[in-house]
């Protein structure tokens, strides 16, 4: 995938394949207005920006379709470059004809991502802005698609200017030493640039940590439920695919190759794993699948352990919950006592187990609530609120990261107290990450590699 | 399906599922701007027709979406009611939110159909020229764009409209002399009636014909391929799926319920339907086949019937055609020499068969453009360029079958000299019929029929 500003005018359908009512083609660049005129009834010419022409649209004196043709006008557009929409019948043969004769005409078709790539070079949008535009068409839960949608508008962009902000200021002292490194003289105030650091720093290590969360709510949160063979597994994972509150996620188009049990509540969605059982065994078979079991709580986020009431002591269970803390690598473990309906009466479960342990019945349905609760506050939903920015995108956790451990470095070398050169490399080196998230600082391989995922028409 | 018009505000997804880089929601009806003006940051209330807004969907202060809004005016629209375009990224998750605001704020969920029903009801269009929109969408060839175009731009309404003023003024004369029964005047002169009658079945008459060659370019066209077990049936047809004039239809989300080889030719598609041979068996299994193959040889508009040359005698040859003739009703039967590069040096195929026959060598792939010429000319094409109407639609051809037949009795009527009651009685049932395709004439059994073949938003 080579990206490059070559100043053509490029072309492509940009609403899904299909048919349908409408299609709409997206035409951008110099020429967009003077093509398509060609090709077009009415005059587009003198057509003003965010206004409609409807006419014919012609090749070679047949008429191909009526169309609508928008117009936008450079900077105002999605690309900032001269931009005409053509709204046309939702048929293949139509838009294939359309886009035939606009590439006969000059135009180029469009690559993966190339309108939203021209509006990045064309400074409308910075780079973490353009991967919340992905990240918006593939959101399939509220949760999702309210942080993708922080993203676009920039809040996240907003937070790592400042701070990069901050820390150029800070540099441009430090390199200002290095010009009159002779003479000594110490511009930068060491102590100032000791607390900025810390300062810069929290506030990275709060956006690191939001990625546990917003990774949570973008991909969905994987949940893997471990239990003794007759614990009622199945049945909680139906139960709660049936709740209420609960809608299973069967949207249209958009879930077509993912076969797991999810359920979205309160705009998360949950994924759940059901797992084979723990128990050690000799049995070649039992033991695929207890691999497969601790595979699942590796990669789950949330670890339900579901026991029998009736079934297990409560030291088997303290003593099953050090072992899974240990195998979960720091995901939140969950104990939940199901059949609580078939305990003795005057046998009252919860005086038995640790406190945190939830009970219901799941064949009855009882206690569903609390356990959905337990789920939300599983995945810190308080971090998801629309003011503070939560990091979704493992490209800048990574970048938040190294950025972070560079700042270390920089800590680390004022209580040393090393030079400014030293200083200047580390701290260009934070300057360096932090830029990569917002595209201030760009590779081809790296915008190959972010636009590439789009679709074409975008 | 009812259709009525009840001054609600309808929307739907006006494009289709699935994701892509925009979706397009319309909204129809009187509140169209002032309901979409309630769910936007901008202004809509004061936008002129054919303009768009760029701003901001928003339902209980949170953003779903920045769209832009393109507001028509009534009647200037598809609908001739206010519309609004709302066009979002297309993710399901988006879509969903902005239908399900736009319900909460009191649209309707539009019915399938229910946008071009309107357009119909506020005379945007007649019947006829809805139903292109149809055929319009279906449209995988340029045959068949090329008539929906021509019926949707009116060609044929004109038409039909023209022939039926002229019946209705006759017809109102005729009436009149009805309201002066008793006094005997004629004011409807015979012979210029019984003139007028001839020339309007002379123009139905072409179009009832046409539609043979209509339903073929806009369904495609049957070709059966008989011969005998070793002529080279999948040899020949092969070639022809692979013929470089050929495209064969793969067009994305249009053919996924047709497995039929297909090859488009000049805007043609014809279906190629390989037939298990014709001849006159004992045995069960070997029996299903050729009834099948008869049955496939009936629905054929074109017969290929394919030989060996160096196998069959020009004798056996002509009573194999001549058997073909009798079953297949009408179609076009071609007889086609194959494996001519086998034959003897010296020995010319073409001195032995009768001079229509065609030779090719299907495996050498000689000869197929005569075969594909032959094709084209079966079909009549002639028939079909932009200035002449072809009738496409079997509805259309139906009111026009019982309209032609309503004539006649008028012609016969006038012959023996019947009264003028009887006489009117027969020139309304001709318009009737004629009125029923532009839709002067129509019921709610009718509509439903008509528009519920729609996809939803259009």
């Amino acid at each position: 995938m080579q990206f490059s500003n070559d100043n053509a005018t490029i072309c492509a359908l940009s609403t899904p394949p299909g048919v349908g009512a409408i299609g709409v083609i997206r035409v951008s660049g110099p020429e967009a207005i003077g093509l398509c005129d060609q090709l077009f009834s009415g005059k587009l010419s003198e057509a003003k920006g965010y206004t409609v022409k409807y006419g014919r649209f012609e090749r070679n004196g047949h008429t191909i379709d009526d169309v609508l043709m928008t117009v936008f006008r450079a900077p105002r557009s999605f690309t900032g470059e001269d931009v005409v929409e053509i709204a046309c019948h939702g048929s293949s043969y139509i838009r294939q004809a359309i886009v035939e004769s606009l590439i006969g005409a000059g135009c180029r078709m469009a690559r993966q991502g190339e309108f939203t790539f021209r509006a990045f070079m064309n400074g409308k949008m910075d780079l973490s802005q353009a991967e919340a535009v992905a990240d918006l068409i593939a959101a399939e839960s509220e949760g999702a698609h309210r942080l993708a949608m922080h993203q676009m508008r920039g809040g996240f962009s907003k937070e790592i200017g400042a701070l990069r902000q901050q820390l150029i200021d800070f540099a441009s002292l430090i390199e200002l030493e290095l010009d009159f490194a002779e003479e000594d003289v110490e511009f930068a105030d060491r102590s100032k640039l000791d607390h900025l650091v810390h300062e810069i720093n929290r506030a990275l290590t709060r956006l690191i940590d939001s990625f546990k969360t917003g990774n949570a709510v973008k991909n969905g949160v994987p949940v893997a439920i471990v239990g003794k063979p007759n614990a009622g597994k199945s049945t909680l994972l139906n139960a709660l695919l049936n709740e209420e509150r609960a809608i299973v996620s069967d949207i249209p188009g958009t879930t077509r190759d993912t076969v797991e049990d999810s359920v979205i509540v309160e705009g998360i969605r949950f994924r759940f794993i059901d797992t084979a059982g723990l128990r050690e065994t000799e049995d070649a078979i039992e033991k695929i699948g207890v691999e497969r079991s601790r595979a699942a709580i590796r990669q789950s986020a949330v670890l339900i352990y579901l026991f029998d009431v009736n079934e297990t002591a409560a030291e088997e269970l303290a003593s099953i919950l050090e072992a899974l803390h240990q195998e979960s690598e720091g995901a939140t473990v969950i104990a939940i006592g199901n059949k609580v309906d078939l305990a003795a009466a005057g046998d009252h479960p919860s005086e038995k187990y640790p406190k945190e342990t939830l009970f219901i019945s799941a064949k009855g349905r009882l206690g569903l609530e609390r356990l959905i609760e337990a789920l939300l506050g599983a995945v810190e939903l308080g971090k998801v609120d629309a003011n503070s920015t939560v990091v979704t995108n493992l490209r800048h956790f990574e970048a938040l990261t190294k950025a972070h451990a560079s700042l270390m470095e920089v800590k680390n070398g004022l209580l040393s107290g090393i030079t400014g050169d030293f200083l200047a490399i580390d701290l260009r080196r934070a300057l360096h990450h932090l830029g990569e998230i917002t595209g201030e600082i760009s590779s081809d391989d790296l915008l190959g590699n972010i636009f590439g995922k789009f679709c074409i028409g975008k």
